[in-house]
């Protein structure tokens, strides 16, 4: 760090390019068993078919509603196009207002099924202390995430010290209309237009920041062309990967190093490989953080 | 103003919500008698010729080089495709940094036929005097062009005060690959992803910043969305347009109020007439602002 903020380094960054940017699932937060906003999706179906029963004997909302009631085998038969179609019908034909709305008062009461807690509560300490750390070097940290921008807002500034303005996500199209009173209103739709995952990642940051980081913290594939391009940079830079070996406090997956097979957060030898290989630094939850969660001993 | 930054105001606005939004094109500085990227994207075409000799024969090559030796009449012949196609040949198919790299000469060199200064020069004294004000009252200053986003950025800094992470434009896809050396790096493709004008503007502000301004500020139909989208708000917000009407210091066009048609920067009654129901102040470059430029006696 001082290298890049001691002025008679010759690795010193002017302040106004000291970038970091932040994966969110897996890297700020727990993702497992299933990503937060996944749950906040299969959440919102019971409203859905409240709203409109004939849903209630339609797949894939009929598999939903087995999944909240405890079937956990369940959550095999979505597929992917199931969980667009839910996302879909969840988290668009709204206003960007009511969605927002939504999404803070869902955060505000769900609870993670193991811990029994806000899924707030489940950040990592030694990553918000990273953070607090790079903003009091004057670097300004940005979350860069495959989840869903407008969801991740509704509580990023309360969670993380992020405003909304510095969260990157993966983004629907809008359309702009006006109400009966005649005032605009901009209507969520069910069309991607960035999908903030791969080399999306690098793409939405020169589209949204228009600088390279000199700093970028993933811990799966999606991350890996941002640790890539972060590294690849001129002077001082650094990309750090989490790899997840702790099953007792949090959870073991990889496949890298022998980890268990993961669909959500996979991290590949192939990864793991090109971390070392390219000098990103690799962090063993299990064996470099003391404590993972704020409410640890 | 005092009313958003009076802690006993109503009308108070915490400093992380305070946004103000400005269009660039005649807005914060001349667009006539044509965009300055336009220029940009003309004068790039000698060297596009001077690489593959045979374009020199070939429209729409052939009649931007006749526009450049003073034949005026040519620019009438550029159709709109044409502008695509010659701003996907000069502007496109290269590295983010070496378009950067490119539009820094230029912009460095250019100069605006009428008055033989620097484009940058040419930024409109009252609009520079309203940036630092809203700065110095706590708003986080944007640019939101229909320009396209890496242009703007080349200058903005240095000519604004903004940095360009606070640029929101138009902007095209990217591709990312890797060098022979193995770094990665990303091209520019010919293809819109973000078209900033009209409706995009409100939307991009969504996508980019994730709040809705309490200022903002353009000059054309283009703006309009956003102008209306800023008005909407709860709270005191404000909407401004420039209406050029002064032929003698800067230029003349509308048609709204009678003055000239204009295909730049068009400002149609039905805009003039938006603005003065919906309470957005007009100004008028000829009656509000005694010096336009700061070499202005």
């Amino acid at each position: 760090m001082r290298v890049t903020t001691d002025r008679g380094s010759p690795s010193f960054v002017p302040p106004e390019e000291r970038i970091a940017t932040f994966d969110q699932d897996g890297t700020l937060w727990v993702e497992h068993p299933i990503y937060t906003q996944v749950m906040f999706v299969l959440e919102g179906v019971p409203a859905l078919v409240k709203a409109k029963p004939e849903l209630a004997k339609v797949a894939p909302y009929s598999t939903v509603l087995e999944l909240l009631k405890g079937d956990r085998a369940a959550m095999e038969k979505l597929t992917e196009p199931d969980l667009f179609k839910l996302l879909a019908a969840t988290s668009t034909g709204m206003s960007v207002d009511t969605f927002s709305a939504e999404a803070k008062k869902w955060i505000a009461e769900a609870k993670h099924p193991r811990w029994k807690k806000s899924y707030t509560e489940l950040t990592y300490l030694p990553m918000q202390e990273v953070l607090k750390y790079m903003r009091a070097n004057g670097y300004k940290t940005y979350i860069v995430t495959g989840g869903g921008q407008d969801f991740v807002r509704a509580y990023s500034e309360a969670t993380y010290g992020i405003p909304v303005e510095q969260v990157i996500g993966t983004a629907g199209g809008l359309t702009y209309g006006y109400g009966k009173d005649g005032k605009p209103f901009m209507t969520k739709e069910p069309k991607l237009l960035i999908n903030d995952n791969n080399a999306g990642k690098p793409e939405s940051i020169h589209m949204e920041i228009g600088r390279r980081p000199y700093a970028a913290f993933g811990n799966s594939t999606g991350d890996r062309q941002m640790l890539e391009y972060t590294k690849a940079g001129d002077g001082a830079r650094l990309s750090m990967i989490v790899l997840h070996d702790d099953a007792q406090r949090e959870y073991a997956y990889g496949p890298a190093q022998g980890l268990p097979e993961s669909k959500v957060g996979t991290f590949t030898q192939a990864l793991y490989d090109e971390a070392k290989k390219d000098g990103w630094f690799v962090i063993s939850m299990k064996n470099d953080w003391k404590r993972i969660f704020s409410f640890d001993q």
